[in-house]
């Protein structure tokens, strides 16, 4: 070994969930959305004056961030954009979590909150959820330097009600509370309802699931404008420009277009009824999915097999090999189509 | 103040070149190419499928590898790519600035070195240009943790001949190398030649300048495989995602079209040459221009002045208020109507 690679930063490599070359494949297993973003965004796009490129985009993001204060009926100095949520949330960890004291989220929870605190160096405790995998309001009643957790929760898809997300924020207001809303489109309560009443709240929301544009890259942060000016001042102490021009006009376009979004989102979660009552039948339980997901567990094939089983006959869920929920499986609610292919699926895999 | 606001990450926000919303302005300011990118750009945007604007973009960025690859006629696994040079400078230093000693740059050179440097908590130590501004190939010879420079170097728009870069990676085998050849195309000699020599060297370039692609935010690095697998490393275990699907197919066919791209380098070279000897006739002395910027002092006239002047005339360039550089202006290359206005309009300030 070279003595410069001693210097080489040693990390483990997180393994997104796969993005198959092969177009065959039936992708249930990254939560995208099954439909086309809006048609005004492929419309925005082509119109771009392509001789633009040359400049730098905006780094404010003026019209991405005016566009998303609207939709919302905020001020747009209290938006915040960045290239997908896990952008902002990994701005948002480095800005607000400077205290000796642990933050605080779920055990069962998104995979990069404690990356990114290990990463920054940012001390943390998990609270644990509950054996219905439900998040314990009051497990954050404790000394904290911060607190994020997901609302619906990922990968379990329950959703908290709102007063029991205020509770959490209420009794933290020594810490600046986040709340990543990443799936809330497909749920039935916002946070961002209580971003007026508390001053230490940060919501973060992604085009990534319900706006169909992961391929964009987008995602927001709401909140009082001293937050959204502290996670401004340190971007850009050291990054000015990362949206690029493209995102920035598309994302504008497709938060514009809210009948689509609605007609997409309502066709997601009908699907999703039915796809509970389905997969009951064969014999899965599942918590109550407020996401474009299923968190589901089989009565007596392993989850682990099933996934594999899957993955032969080209379709693609999520299997996480980990502590309390290594017998279950994450399934993206896909069009009617794609549910009946693996309903099919399922059907033989499970002998029926 | 509220206690929350006492963990908030105090900063000194980066002021880059204004991106006057005013379209009749001149602007000279942010090194940004005059011309607009290859028609192929164009073309591959409005040909994208905006369907798949719903899926994950591919994390690898394997079309544009390959395509940057080609280009410079290494493998594939040795091509990073990230969101603008930035991007990738900062994953680099975090990838491999993990010493204790210092890493080492100029003391002249691209302001975000020691804000990186600063956020990543890696000691650094300058090492002082000479009189001239040139870098000193010997003020490397002493222990550090790595060495990053850019050739040529910025604001002083001076190349170094690749014999005395190849004397400061030959002289520093134990630490990475990096050179940031953001302007290279506008000069004469890349270490790109060295990187079969060297495996501790890793050249960094931009779409930005060059390939007049600011807007698109594309930065890659070339080096030995274990570079750069380091780099991916790093980079997935925090954010998987981070350039979008417009930038990996529009990197492509920028690259591919090597015609178009020598046609603006060698009008840009020229319209630089002709500057050089005009600004000369107005009092101004200059750096040896290897990038697509002068880096000028005038003989009477203060450079602040000038600076001030110019902007009210709608013609912006760039001042830095820094240690030896403050009677300096950094003007950028444009089209030759737009440098003739430059002309009229500091005839008019200096009187003549």
């Amino acid at each position: 070994m070279k003595k410069w690679e001693e210097y080489i930063r040693k990390v483990t490599p997180y393994v997104p969930g796969e993005q198959p070359k092969n177009t065959d494949v039936i992708k249930l297993n990254t939560n995208e959305c099954p439909y086309p973003p809006s048609p005004a965004v492929k419309e925005v796009i082509h119109n771009i004056n392509s001789d633009k490129y040359r400049l730098y985009p905006d780094p404010d993001a003026t019209f991405l961030c005016g566009a998303i204060a609207d939709y919302y009926n905020v001020d747009s100095d209290r938006v915040f954009v960045g290239v997908g949520s896990d952008d902002v949330i990994a701005m948002a960890f480095m800005t607000f979590f400077n205290s000796d004291k642990p933050i605080l989220f779920p055990d069962i929870t998104y995979s990069f909150y404690d990356v990114w605190a290990d990463l920054f160096k940012i001390p943390y405790e998990t609270v644990r959820v509950d054996d219905d995998f439900k998040i314990i309001k009051e497990s954050f009643d404790r000394e904290n330097g911060g607190i994020i957790f997901p609302n619906p929760n990922a990968p379990t898809a329950i959703g908290m009600p709102l007063e029991e997300v205020e509770y959490i924020i209420k009794n933290n207001q020594d810490s600046v509370v986040i709340v990543d809303e990443a799936y809330v489109d497909f749920s039935d309560c916002t946070a961002m309802d209580l971003i007026d009443k508390y001053d230490n709240l940060l919501v973060i929301q992604t085009y990534s699931k319900s706006r169909a544009m992961a391929g964009m890259r987008i995602g927001f942060a709401i909140g009082n404008k001293k937050l959204i000016d502290a996670m401004k001042a340190v971007k850009f102490s050291y990054n000015s420009y990362t949206m690029n021009m493209p995102s920035i006009y598309a994302g504008a376009a497709a938060i514009n277009d809210k009948e689509y979004f609605e007609e997409i989102r309502d066709k997601i979660v009908n699907t999703r009824t039915k796809a509970m009552e389905k997969l009951k039948e064969l014999g899965f339980s599942m918590t109550d999915s407020k996401t474009n997901f299923l968190f589901v567990t089989h009565k007596t094939k392993p989850a682990k097999e099933i996934f594999e089983a899957l993955k032969e006959k080209n379709i693609y869920v999520r299997y996480f090999n980990k502590d309390r929920i290594d017998n279950y499986l994450r399934i993206t609610v896909g069009t009617d189509a794609q549910m009946q292919a693996l309903y099919f699926a399922l059907e033989k895999i499970l002998g029926k």
